[in-house]
């Protein structure tokens, strides 16, 4: 059926087309899309319950073509949402009706590659494995290992501040990250960072970038620090009676001084789902598992091993197994990095959630989560970065069952409230996006979220990149001006849900 | 002589007056320091070349009680100079004439100790040595290890973004700061950083605040990351007969993937200084000595040993010494930690530089600075951390001979200008404070420092805080208004120098 077309709607599509027409002007002919048929693939993230179209899509290939898409957008206040791969889970990539889509897709090439510095500059594009194949035949790797490292891109990982499996011991995206050449809203270019060097004078203004979710500008180079790879690595997998006694070993682990390559945690659901898919070899019957990486010089994983070992029985492991070669231990990792998939093989649909707590508290929340499951008769599998309390709960619930997603964001959301209470805090890796940005407000009060938009408007006084992200749509700060496509609604008005 | 005060200063003594009449009504009589006699220890930092009065000096023991005094100072518009122990050798501590000197020296207590979760919470006026000492006999230790850390404090690290010998491996001061809580400068407190929980949403506002020089808050309370003492420690002395050989053997260790604890050089000069004044038994026909510390797991330290003096001969190690205990280690670390006064016995006065860079260009650096002490006749003793490519060139001088510490200063501005020249950057510890504010156009055009200011600005729009510090005073950003006490002069016209 066709629709009649508001007036206003026409002056909009006007708009749109001279834009469009203005964008064609600044890039070559396939670096514009328009069309809406072409649009599809741009219309979400993996955050998938939320779609929607933009004005347009462009992909430049040069840092001068994405300076000078930003210097029209600014001058023809557009928004802008830029993109790597469009795989965050907390919607940052998702587009708007109002704004262009700038893809970083054609940024995918490897710049530089230093061993004798530790160090490789890369565009935005490539994917964060693609950087450690790079090296690894030299004996180095890029240590962030998110479990989308596949596909999601470096600069991604930058907007994110990913984190991954290693990041106990290796760090954040902003621990690996040592330079930016980023384009501002008005298309100005600036480096940040010390790049080669250690580090700078000046404000940190790379650590700012990072994890500020395309907010403050577009990032079009990188340079990332590379880490040896470990000459041994060894895992141990203990199955524990109840989740409280497995809590405990991660804190005596910790405690002990010793700092494993990845501490993981998986519960009874997702102990099982694991088990159901891809038989791994977990014992089914533990309320909980841990599997315990090492890694360092040879020679020495075994010693520390032994160490674990007797940490995890003296903390009353049922049952523990170790490693005695590779193979094993990728077939202990096959089940936790399977677990994801396996649980959604025994629900149509699941919510993944992404919050840390300090890790003594970690029996706490797990008793917490299994209060709010009961409460909102919703199943949730618990599989997560248990060294440095980085909880992954997995709800479970069927969109086709109406006001089932709202029951499982309204389990989300207490879980992350849960996760402030015990000084934790909404997000570990996944970012803040559209998912969290109504609970900022948990944890930052009016001052804080000031302080915060503060900073943004030093860098997009306009707010025209990503708005709509991250800062909650109630959140208004008198003095800055209008920072939000949306007020008064805790949902952006015109996102239809699938 | 009496001076005939002319009647502008009367004025100011009587805006004085009412100041200080003020901050005592919100402080206890003790923690107010206004006479002229009194404020003596407070004139100058480690940049001992410049001196001034501040209008009065307050020592705050609670955060409540600096949050008084910042709205109070906010209110009136008197500039607040933040200071720790007073040891930063950019002048960052300086006082300023028309401003209050805030110390935090009674914030003093260690406040919290949680070893499952690795972390500690210590008040800013805590010596960086202090937290080591409050947790070695539970097997950790504070990474950053300033030389000046029996003495200097966390919070002056934190407004510096210290490192230290062993930063190469365990990271400068932003990458072991888990949260901070902090007073702006209108007195509201704010609390940053994930805490005990590994990162949190919203900007990187603790990566900000850390090397932030005092210009964008007073910092109350400081959580740090614990680190697990290696169980193995060992070293390594080897002496070249060129800094080229030296510096090509620094890249062959990190480029083989190993990254030991610290790795450091002297030259000559510094060699035969260290070698006069405490006998560590060094080399002294070697043209550069390398000093590799190497920690880990124990019984690997051996093996990783062996690794690197084969990496060392290779690279044309003229001697090698290896250790055999702790003992011998610490006579291979008393010359290197002696340096400064060492260097010192030979030479009335010296200027102690700081720059970074890529540690691949080493060699090159070296031979310039060797250029430039036979362009102005001024030795060079370079005695530095050569890991991470952190130079600290000591310009030999004499105060008392006109124009030479002019001399030395040019000399020391040459040389960090031949780091920007190679890709370093400007400081990697010392920070800018009033030492290299001028020379930040060296690293940064004018987009750069507009985007720092708009940060300065987001924070601190009158500029009360820690004003004339780290941004040249030339510098001006037309739509942000006076950043600067003083404008078109290279100096603070009011210092005199001793």
């Amino acid at each position: 059926m066709a629709l009649i077309m508001p007036a206003a709607d026409k002056a909009v599509m006007g708009e749109r087309a001279a834009l469009v027409a203005e964008l064609g002007r600044l890039l070559p002919a396939d670096a514009v899309i328009s069309a809406a048929s072409a649009l599809g693939p741009y219309e979400c993230d993996a955050l998938t319950a939320y779609v929607q179209r933009p004005l347009a899509v462009v992909l430049p290939r040069t840092t001068a073509e994405v300076s000078a898409v930003l210097a029209l957008c600014h001058r023809r206040k557009v928004k802008v949402v830029p993109r790597g791969a469009g795989t965050s889970l907390s919607g940052g990539a998702l587009p708007l009706e109002d704004g262009i889509v700038l893809s970083l897709a054609r940024f995918n090439r490897i710049l530089d590659i230093d061993l004798a510095n530790r160090c490789l500059t890369a565009q935005p594009g490539v994917t964060n494995l693609a950087l450690t194949k790079a090296v690894e035949a030299d004996g180095f790797f890029y240590a962030p290992d998110p479990s989308s490292q596949i596909a999601c891109t470096i600069g991604g990982n930058v907007a994110e501040n990913s984190g991954g499996v290693h990041c106990l011991k290796y760090g954040l995206t902003t621990h690996n990250l040592l330079g930016l050449e980023m384009v501002l809203i008005d298309g100005t270019v600036i480096r940040l960072g010390g790049g080669k060097a250690l580090d700078g004078p000046g404000y940190d203004l790379l650590g700012v970038i990072t994890g500020s979710e395309g907010l403050l500008g577009v990032v079009t180079e990188v340079t990332v620090r590379l880490t040896p790879k470990p000459q041994g690595i060894g895992a141990l997998l203990a199955g524990f009676d109840t989740v409280e006694a497995a809590g405990a070993a991660v804190g005596a682990i910790i405690g002990a001084g010793i700092v494993p390559g990845g501490i993981e945690m998986m519960d009874s659901l997702a102990i099982n789902a694991a088990e159901d898919f891809c038989h791994p070899g977990y014992p089914r019957e533990a309320a909980a598992l841990l599997i315990v990486e090492l890694d360092g010089p040879a020679g020495e994983v075994e010693a520390q091993m032994d160490e674990v070992a007797a940490l995890l029985n003296a903390a009353g492991a049922r049952s523990l197994r170790r490693t005695r070669d590779d193979a094993e231990r990728l077939g202990f990792w096959a089940g936790r990095k399977s677990a994801f998939p396996a649980v959604g093989r025994i629900s149509p649909d699941y919510l993944c959630m992404d919050g840390t707590i300090p890790r003594a508290r970690l029996s706490e929340i797990l008793t917490k989560i299994a209060e709010l499951s009961a409460h909102y008769g919703l199943r949730c599998a618990n599989v997560f970065h248990a060294g440095d309390g980085n909880l992954h709960p997995l709800i479970l619930y069927d969109a086709n069952i109406p006001g089932e997603l709202d029951k499982a964001e309204a389990f989300g959301a207490d879980i992350l409230r849960a996760c402030v209470a015990v000084g934790g805090v909404l997000t570990g890796e996944h970012g803040v996006g559209i998912e969290k940005r109504d609970l900022m407000g948990e944890m930052f009060d009016e001052t804080d979220l000031a302080v915060q938009q503060r900073l943004k408007c030093a860098f997009d006084p306009a707010g025209l990149l990503n708005p709509g992200k991250v800062f909650p749509v109630l959140h208004r700060c008198a003095e800055l001006g209008r920072l939000h496509v949306s007020g008064g609604k805790l949902r952006f008005p015109e996102l239809p849900r699938f």
